[in-house]
């Protein structure tokens, strides 16, 4: 299908900065098809140092009024942009198929989920920001004299927010950093991903509806657009901005870091790097459990192509019997999966590139179908101790594949988790309670992982208060904080001690 | 008075570390009296690289055990180091009047603070650590599943504590930061301040024989003695290293910042790097209450020689007859002022240097009692237009002295506001909360400070559950922290979600 205009009138190709859409040098890069890898007609500027300076300014003045907006007040914003994102979905889920490839069914999944953040944030946006933490009442007799105290939380400030390609809505223009900034009283300046600026275009005008109904500062979010990346770093080195959250790879995280300490004064960096989520299969796998699992690791790994953050992207399998069962199983798995188009070319060629590197270091041992454009899954295989000695096997690909790494015994695995990285999640699998040395294992994974699962998937990241995502550098660059669920909000709010206020 | 053996009979003047006094290069350098500027019998090692490796590496191996101990073991932990201070307490203090020139009355105060430190994370230690933040049950038949979740915190890993010169005891060997982080299960590393060596290993004797009563693992708490920064920067470079804890010079602050920024992962790093805490007088200021107010920001200027870190250095005086008034009893109150010996020869001499240098840009119209290696209180005044025309009044002068600026308007006040760098504290005095236009100061100001009063003093630091000590920056380099009262611990956990354990 090809884009139309019944299908985004409206569009502009612009940037939404200081309340308005505007470009000084627009029609720069087109949004591409991500089946075809063909350019589209919708084109969009490429913002300037200029752009983002006024962006900046603008928010800052923002900050002033929105902060002192009631919680009630940003709760119905919040809410009134999911409404806003209903409103037209059909129309914004077709355009963010034809940039991402995201099958529809998968896209209604991820509506839902950033209407539900955004809505999540406003029903507890009362109870978690008007109390105070902590109250101390005077007492002039005690000695020395105990001051009124109350401990509250205010916003730190104007937001940058690095929108993900993987999740073209969740982690995105509205997704969840936006939200939670905004829930925390912080205006937002979203850096839009080159590889969805038509999804990005649509949703700002979602909130920019909003912010009309609402009736709040224009420039409390703004949108830019940009194929390159120096606008970034400019971006995360105005004195206005206070925080920046970041979703993506190793290597654009970490120059966005190094920008940051370069300014004079910190400031909060989230950014979650990369995960390899390893499955730890315990050397108990029974023969009927063995096929049971290689079916859900193969689904986990290969759905939504393999471009989950949480996709379990290292197999752990014991040389036993049930473990080469589960690599039979999970061979003719693989073999069933269709080929299965990414995010963007520049995914794709990232996958094959990754693919046919990882074949020099690792077996590969089983296929997915084949399609011109489109990833193969793909399942490899090494010993533990050819993980160890090869770094390059350690490296994250993104898309649907796996290493499994076969081992002898329990002495090794706890080895492996000894110089494991840090990592959003990590699943242990025919994991006894009873058994001291599994406890001992598992208490030893805690402390390299975010989300320790027992006998789970990874994959489906729940939003609720219980959640955690995040973990140990370089799963995320701030491992105190979550980039889902409720807790999200406090990466954008610090305490503030109100000493003798004669309200109290 | 000369140090006796008696007063300190165990003196070794090496380094604890792996559980063990020792010390390559024994002997480095005196400790010196404070007073006299003299060096006394009690000399100290300097610590060697091979050494800090060895202190980190048995710090990450005491971690795996001492995160394992219940919450009652480590508040028993506390509890002991807490009595095993008073226990001794007369010759110690006598050893840190020495070392320190602060009067036994300060230092019998600050030693109770410690204890209570101490012992206020004990008595949270089991209902902060223990129970679940958040819990979710699974729910089978929710579309999609829900899974079981506790999302629980742990303990970061072996800290490097930086003892601060100006509390030689409540932020140094076993002061809050020490006292949080064990609290929050993490082995602690203390690079020793070289201005109190031998109180350092003084209190390092009562932590040690708390270790072997509560049998915990030896290398739980390390000292390090060193004279060079070296060290220092080394310290916050090793792996095992997960949090740097800092009060201190914005210069060395900064510097250490740049070490822990070189790391490949990036680690919290708390630092509380000066503060001005300016004292907002308003035009509405009383002749009834301008004496009071003189006398109150005279003894809190000038108390513990003004070296405080909530010191309240600017005084933000009106134009007006009052503020003339206040001005006259401040500069009557400030003759009255006995001279003070500072915490140590540099800081002295840094004080001498600050003050001439203070002189050439603002004009001197109070000075109290002078004597030889004693500070004498000093007060400056410039006008606004002054203040921010030159960058050098707004640097921090550690010791007894503040600057009035006079202002003339509200609007001028508000401008200041603005402009001003992150604050520990500020205050306002002469308040009146039915006025709009300084309710819309207060706003303003709360943006710019930790802590906001009105019409108190910003020294004397509570410690307890609603204090915040911290601050934008320079206050703090992490202003979402506070490193006074129980969420100091919050410094050293991470979020954890446990995902389907079974126990649940």
């Amino acid at each position: 299908m090809q884009p139309t205009n019944t299908l985004f009138p409206a569009h502009t190709g612009q940037h939404y900065l200081a309340g308005q859409w505007q470009a000084l040098v627009p029609d720069f890069f087109p949004a591409i098809n991500a089946t075809t890898f063909e350019a589209m007609p919708w084109r969009f500027a490429d913002c300037q140092n200029d752009e983002l300076i006024q962006a900046c300014q603008a928010a800052a003045a923002a900050f002033i009024e929105y902060r002192a907006r009631s919680a009630k007040d940003r709760a119905d914003f919040l809410r009134q942009i999911s409404a806003q994102l209903k409103e037209h979905s059909a129309e914004l889920l077709q355009v963010t198929a034809l940039e991402t490839a995201l099958p529809t069914a998968r896209l209604q999944g991820e509506l839902n989920r950033t209407c539900l953040q955004l809505e999540m944030f406003a029903s507890n946006l009362e109870t978690t920001l008007q109390a105070a933490i902590c109250q101390q009442h005077a007492d002039p007799q005690s000695t020395p004299p105990k001051a009124a105290l109350t401990l509250t939380q205010i916003p730190l400030g104007p937001v940058a927010v690095f929108a993900a390609s993987n999740f073209p809505l969740a982690f995105s223009v509205a997704g969840g950093d936006t939200a939670s900034a905004l829930a925390a009283g912080c205006p937002v300046i979203v850096k839009a991903h080159s590889a969805h600026p038509a999804t990005s275009e649509w949703v700002m005008r979602a909130i920019e509806k909003a912010i009309r109904i609402c009736n709040m500062p224009a420039a409390v979010v703004s949108l830019l657009q940009a194929k390159s990346y120096a606008i970034s770093h400019q971006l995360v080195q105005q004195p206005e901005i206070k925080a920046a959250a970041f979703t993506g790879s190793m290597r654009v995280g970490m120059a966005l870091r190094q920008s940051i300490n370069q300014r004079p004064d910190p400031i909060p960096f989230y950014a979650e790097l990369g995960s390899l989520n390893p499955q730890l299969i315990l050397p108990e796998l029974s023969s009927e459990v063995a096929p049971v699992l290689a079916q859900q690791l193969v689904a986990s790994t290969t759905g939504s192509g393999g471009q989950l953050c949480t996709k379990p992207g290292l197999w752990l399998v014991p040389q036993t019997a049930a473990g080469e069962q589960l690599l039979v199983t999970a061979t003719a798995a693989i073999s069933q999966i269709p080929a299965q188009s990414l995010l963007h070319p520049g995914i794709f060629q990232s996958y094959q590139t990754g693919a046919e590197h990882r074949a020099e270091h690792a077996t590969l041992i089983a296929k997915g179908a084949s399609a011109e454009r489109q990833a193969q899954a793909l399942l490899y295989s090494c010993t533990l101790a050819e993980f160890k000695q090869r770094p390059q096997l350690q490296e994250e690909i993104f898309g649907p594949c796996a290493l499994a790494i076969r081992y002898q015994s329990l002495a090794e695995l706890e080895d492996f988790v000894s110089t494991l990285p840090g990592q959003l999640c990590a699943s242990l699998h025919a994991f006894d309670a009873t058994k001291p040395e599994h406890q001992q294992l598992r208490q030893q994974l805690a402390y390299h992982t975010g989300r320790l699962i027992i006998g789970q998937m990874p994959t489906g990241v729940e939003v609720c208060p219980a959640m955690q995502h995040g973990g140990p550098f370089p799963a995320s660059t701030d491992l105190r904080t979550t980039s889902v669920g409720l807790a999200a909000l406090q990466r954008f709010l610090r305490p503030l001690c109100q000493q003798n206020y004669p309200d109290q």
